[in-house]
Formats: C-alpha cells, structure tokens, sequence
C-alpha cells in the first residue's frame, strides 16, 4: 500500500523554499497532500481559495500531489487522509524549538503519524512568507524566491497598497 | 521503483532510541540501509563485526532492512547503494547546529541525496550511546534503553571492567 | 526560619507539568507561595477568580502551599512575602534565552532574590497551557495532560465555543 | 574616503546597550547614522519625533553621528546614505535566529551592505527597551540603564498612567 | 528533616561563578554537599587532595557546607547522602542541551532526586575553570574571578609552567 | 589615526567564508592583521610556515592586509598591534555560545578592543576547516570552497596519505 505524506502551512504564499521542500519528499510517498491552513480569521494576504488556486497550479503537472485546505487539529486531518508523515521544514534551533512540543504533543494525540524535517537548500535559508512579503510590500523585489505565478499575483497585491 | 533510505551512525552500540527511528521512518522505503560506521581506529566499545552482529540479529525479521557498514564519505556511499534518502535523528538545537554543515555539504557533494530529520519519543530524549555506556559503566542498569540482546552484551561486557 | 520560594505564572489553566514543579520544589521551602498574574486585560480562558479557585483546590491539602494573585513587579510581590527564590519551569533553548534577561533583571532589581530553573519530566516535555488549550479547542482529548477538575473545566469551557 | 555606518532600530527609547555600541562601533566609521525606525502606526511609547529628539540631544558632541528615521527597506536607505554596514546587538541564539534571515536577505538585496553584530557588555545583556518600559511602568526604577535625560522622561510617561 | 542538596563539579579549580552559587542556593538547604569529582586520570590541574583542601578552606566558616568527593553514578552519591537535590550552573543554550539529557537520565535512574539550574550573576556569564586557567597559563591575571587563596594557589601552578 | 582591526584563527586551511570575512570587513579598517594561531603542538595539517605562506600569497595585493602568527593571549596580541577590534564569523547558535564568554572575557581583560562578528555568506554556512579536511581527505573534491591555492596543495597533502 502506498504511503501518504502531508505537507501543511499557511501557504501565504508558497516559496520556493516550499517547493523545494515538496521535489525533496515527494519521491517518498505515493500521494503527498499539500494542507493549506484555513485561517481565514487571521487576514491572510492571500484568502484560502487563492493559495489553493496558486498551489493547484503549481503542482498540476504531478497527479500524486494533491492540494488540501484543513482545520482544526492536523493528525485529525492526518487520520482521515490515512496518511503516516507530516513533512515540516526547519532552518534554526528557534524553529526547532517551536516545533518540539508541537511534535511531541502530535505523537501523544496519534502516535502512528510520524513528523519529517527537511532543511532547505542554504540558498533559501532565509525564506519564510512573512519576511518575503514584508520586502515586496517594501518595493523590494528580489529574484528567485517564489514561484513565477505567485511573484506576478504578490506584486499586484501590493501594488494596490500604493 | 523503489526508494532506499540509509540510516548511519555508529550503533556502538544500537540503542531504544535508534530503534524507535528505524521502525518509524522504515514504511518510506522499499529498502532501509543501517549502516555501521567503521571507526575501529577510535576504540569503540564494540568491534565493527559485533556491531554488525548485534543489527543483523534485532532487525532478522525484516526482509527489507540490510545491515552494512562504510567508510569514507556517507554521500559516496549512498550513491553506491542508490539512495536518496539519509535518516538521522534530532534532539537539541545543539544536535542541528552539528547537523546544519554536514547537511548543507552532502547536498553540495551529492545534491540528490536528502536528509531527512526525526525526532525521538520523548521517553527516549536523553539517550546517546555514549551517556548510556556511561551509566552501565559505572553500574546502573537502567530499564527499557537498550534492546535485550545488546544489553546483556553491554554488561558482559563492562563486568570485565571491574 | 523558613524558606519562602514564590511559583509564579498565568495558569491558564494549570497543567501536569506545573503540578510537577510543585510538587518537585515543594520540599525545598517551608512555605510555597503559587502566584497567579493578575492579566485580566488578556482575555485569558479563566478568569482570576476561576484560575486560583482550581490552584485552591488542587492544593488542599497541602497547608505549606499558598494561592495568591500577584500584579506589579515580581520581585516586589517577592519582597512582600519574604520570599528567597524564584521557581520557573525550563524546557529549551527558547525558552532560556527569554527568562534569562527577565532573571538578570530580577536580580539587578532585587540581589536577594535567586530564580530555581527545574525541567519537566520527559513526559511533559510537550506541555503548555496554550498548546493544551488549543489541541481541546480543536476538540482532542489527550489524557494526563490536566489535573481531572482541570481537564472537566477546560472541556465544559470549550464546549460552548462550538 | 569614509566609511558609513548605520545603525537601525525602534529606539523606544535608547537605552545603556545602545549607547555602549555606539560608542563601541563609532571608530569605524567616518559617519555613523543612528537610524530611527517610523514605526508610529505601533503606537510606540515616545513618538518619533521625541525619539530624534532624545538621540540628537545625547549625541549632541560628536558631529560624526546623524540621527535620522526612516521607513521602508533598510537596505535601501542604506544606498540612499551611501552606508556599506548595518550594526546590530546581539545578546543570544535567539537574537541570532532572528537577525539570521534578515541579514542573509539583506545581502540578497544588497551584495555590498555588510551587517556587523556586537555582543554588548555583560552589565547589559538583560537590556531592551521592551522589558526596560515594563519595568519602570510597574514601577521599578533601576539605576544605570538609561541616559539621564531618557530615563526622566521615561518616569514622567509612566507617571501620567497612573 | 531538613533537605540536603549536593552541588557537583570538578572545581579544577572553584571560581567565583562557583562560589555565588553555593551562597544563593545554600539557604534552600539543611545541609549542602560540595562535592569533588575524582577524575585524577583526566589529569586534573590540581589533584582530588587539593581540590578538597581548596574547597574545605573556603567554606569552613559554614557547618553546614561539606566537601566531599565522588566517583561513580552522581544519583547513586546523592542516594547515599540522602540528598534529594543536585544544583547546577546554567549560562547558555549550549550548556541545558548538555544539561538535559544528563537530567532526564538521572531522573529514570533515580526519580526521587531533582536538579536546580542557576544563572550565575552577569559579572560571571563568562566564567568556566578552563577559561580562566587558560588565560592565566597565557599571562593574564584578570582580577575578582576567583577567591583570593584559589588565585594565589594557580599564578604558583603555572609560574613553574614557564 | 587609522583603525587597526585583527583576524585571528587557525587558518588551517584559509577558506572561502574566511576570504568573504576578510572582504567584507577590510573596508572598516586602516590595516587588518590576520593572525595564524601557533599551535603547532596539536599537529595541525599545515605548518605555521605553510598557513602564512598561503595567506601571504592570496592577500599580496593588499598592502593594507599583513599576515603575522601570535600564541599568547589574542588581547595582549591586538594591544601591541593597536588594535580596536578583533573579527569573528558566526554561524549558529552553538558558534555563539562558544563566542560569547571569550568576548567577555576579553573585554575584561581589555575594555578597549571590541568584537565584531559577521555572518557569513549563505553559501558559505557549512564551511570550516575541519569539515572540509574531512571531506577532501575522504576523496571529495567539492569546488568553490577553497582559493585555488590552498585547494592544490590540500589535495597534494592527503594524497600522500592514501
């Protein structure tokens, strides 16, 4: 039987530190689900039907990647997709320290999921959604951190706060 | 077709805690390498071949996982054995700080191979081969550390210290 | 004469890792004092009134433990109640480097006030009132985790949220 | 010709560690810009104005040091001004964890603007300006963290509060 | 019954770090156990003797202070002491990824024993016997680092160095 | 009066992150002193001679750039130089909190020299001497790691030892 992985995150919006991490695991697992967080609450730059639209895109080429939205508590959702990973990415001992009891606690609540850590290529050690979006907000436009699709649709969105 | 995994260390000698991460990340791979690091000039505890001896007897049940040991570089031999997958485990954020460089410089040697990161189960956080030697060595005998077989072993072996 | 030590937090609610430092410093000082921030601007889960209302209950029977609500300056509430030592709870890096300015100020401001840092025990290791609160919002029920009278609160607290 | 330097923060208000790196990096530079942060949409405790104000009043006597604020990419101001360095306090991993991916991104924006990072002396490695306002708005009033002329206005502020 | 509490180290030599730790944590305890690891050959730069004769004359003013010496399991000497803490020094996040496996260890191996972590005073942060030795060994003689008969004893030790 | 500044190290091999250091720091200084350690006592992989030869070949073309070896304490060394600061890379957490009590330390020993510590480029975070030793001695040959210098004459050395 084949092993499902789930890859979740707020996704506002994917990375290439992201993608890189989804190619890296993804010849581990049959279907590997990409979990966008509904936090519709929180005012996300982009509303959860856009992030979903973006990775949907993205991943259209790979029948064995499917796009998800959840809420409420991840190995919940890790049990009804039957799958036995959680893919999580990590760059720093803070990072590290932040997702300790988050792990732990998950192996509490269903000890047959398992978590995975991948770091990322050191060329996007310094990636995370919220530090990209605060440069382009800025009119920083650095090259190379997101995908193509989501670099044209971050633009607009600022362009609009002009 | 189907991904191997390699799983190196030095099992001198295998404990509770490398046990937890073989059975937990084993269902990712066709074939799961233990591989024994040869490093008979540091005077380990146990000889390569007994190391060997010990693995090959606690995981005999599972067709797919191969006890092996190497030397030279890690990213050679995996490209030797096909795999694309290291396994290491992860306590502190002293543990990534050692990790992080070894990491970044097997992905700059053999960018292909990726390292994936598990964490222990927090009953087994304060294991090391090194602290559980320790311990036996000075007579405690701890339960639930050590498979049955290597403990007995490890006894035997530091009665004759005394 | 004897011993003050002073336990402060929000206890939003205690947890199991809590009652363990209790019970793990208790020995340490003839008089143990839990100290509830008053941070009713917070919108915390409990209010005061229901937070040391639990901390009375769960220490009756312990005439050597006192439930007090403190708002100020720590080491002024100290200083108030004669109490030596500080006691707080130490799970990681993270962490340290947070107490550790708020420990050298505390000094800086009162030198006759030391602060105890203890580690939970490994099964705790995961424990905090904010991740416990918001895996039984999600509608998980991880046991051990809360004192009984605790965990009945919590989930009759979350039970109207839905 | 001179070299820039430029030192940013919120400065609500400057404290003793700032100083001490002011006067630790000064040499360096032909020019050192202390940079104030525009961040008045935060509701910070002293406006921007009054935080010119108090540096250009503390450091009146060198004419080497501009103060000045600035919003928008820090990068980018530091072209404007011409200043091949970024100085920053560093007090513990967790600093560094913060400051890493900053900086990294910094240099992707800006090859040519390095960032320098100072320890400051160990009678201040509990300073910043957050707990240093917490503390004086309960009430505390250590002595020697503050300039003279920040710490009064510091008490008169919180004086009003009550 | 009063609480003994057992402050373990190999002292080679006590510095001042040491000395404010025994002063705030001594009043937790009945009676407080200095006690010496006997690591003679690890080639200590002063013997077990001197250590202990070191560490006698320092503390003689205090009945309740005992120096003792110790090899083998340090839960096992608390045992025997009936000591039911252990106290330990704590600087950075490297020092508690040290500490923190050696705790949960000696918690398995003997839960009725806990262990207190201390923050030495700022004037202390840098403070550790093989610094200080270092730079005496080089010449420096930087002063209030260690008692007055300590200081003496090693600028005699490495005058015969040179 | 121009600002001195010293690079100490082992530079046993000088790398890429070290040039990158040198580069981005030269700037700051008048003069910058690069000091190789002697410590010809722990047989490093290259003489003292050797690592100040190839320093003096790779940064020939700066005259403001002097190569000199110190033992000894590294303050005593910058107060003859006249140096106002020592420069130091940092990595990760773990690097700081090796760095953080020698800084200390030496600004104890001498107030007046300042530590500036650098990150260095991302592409750069996984050298040092020893990993690439390593890697290189076990028959790695990864490229843009070294100057090309140091990169001949390292594989000429552990080509004899094979």
């Amino acid at each position: 039987m084949s092993v499902i992985g789930l890859f979740p995150g707020s996704f506002d919006p994917i990375h290439n530190g992201h993608v890189d991490l989804v190619k890296r695991s993804r010849p581990l697992f049959g279907e590997l689900v990409v979990a966008v967080l509904n936090n519709e609450n929180k005012k996300p730059t982009f509303s959860l039907a856009e992030r979903i639209e973006m990775l949907n895109e993205l991943f259209a080429d790979d029948p064995g990647i499917r796009v998800k939205s959840f809420s409420g508590l991840l190995v919940d959702f890790a049990r009804q997709l039957g799958a036995g990973y959680i893919v999580r990415g990590l760059r720093t001992g803070t990072d590290l320290d932040y997702e300790l009891p988050m792990t732990l606690m998950n192996r509490r609540l269903e000890p047959d999921v398992a978590t995975l850590f991948l770091f990322p290529a050191s060329e996007y050690q310094d990636l995370s959604s919220s530090l990209i979006k605060e440069v382009f907000r800025l009119g920083g436009q650095p090259e190379g951190l997101l995908p193509e699709l989501v670099e044209r649709r971050l633009i607009e969105r600022f362009a609009g706060d002009r």
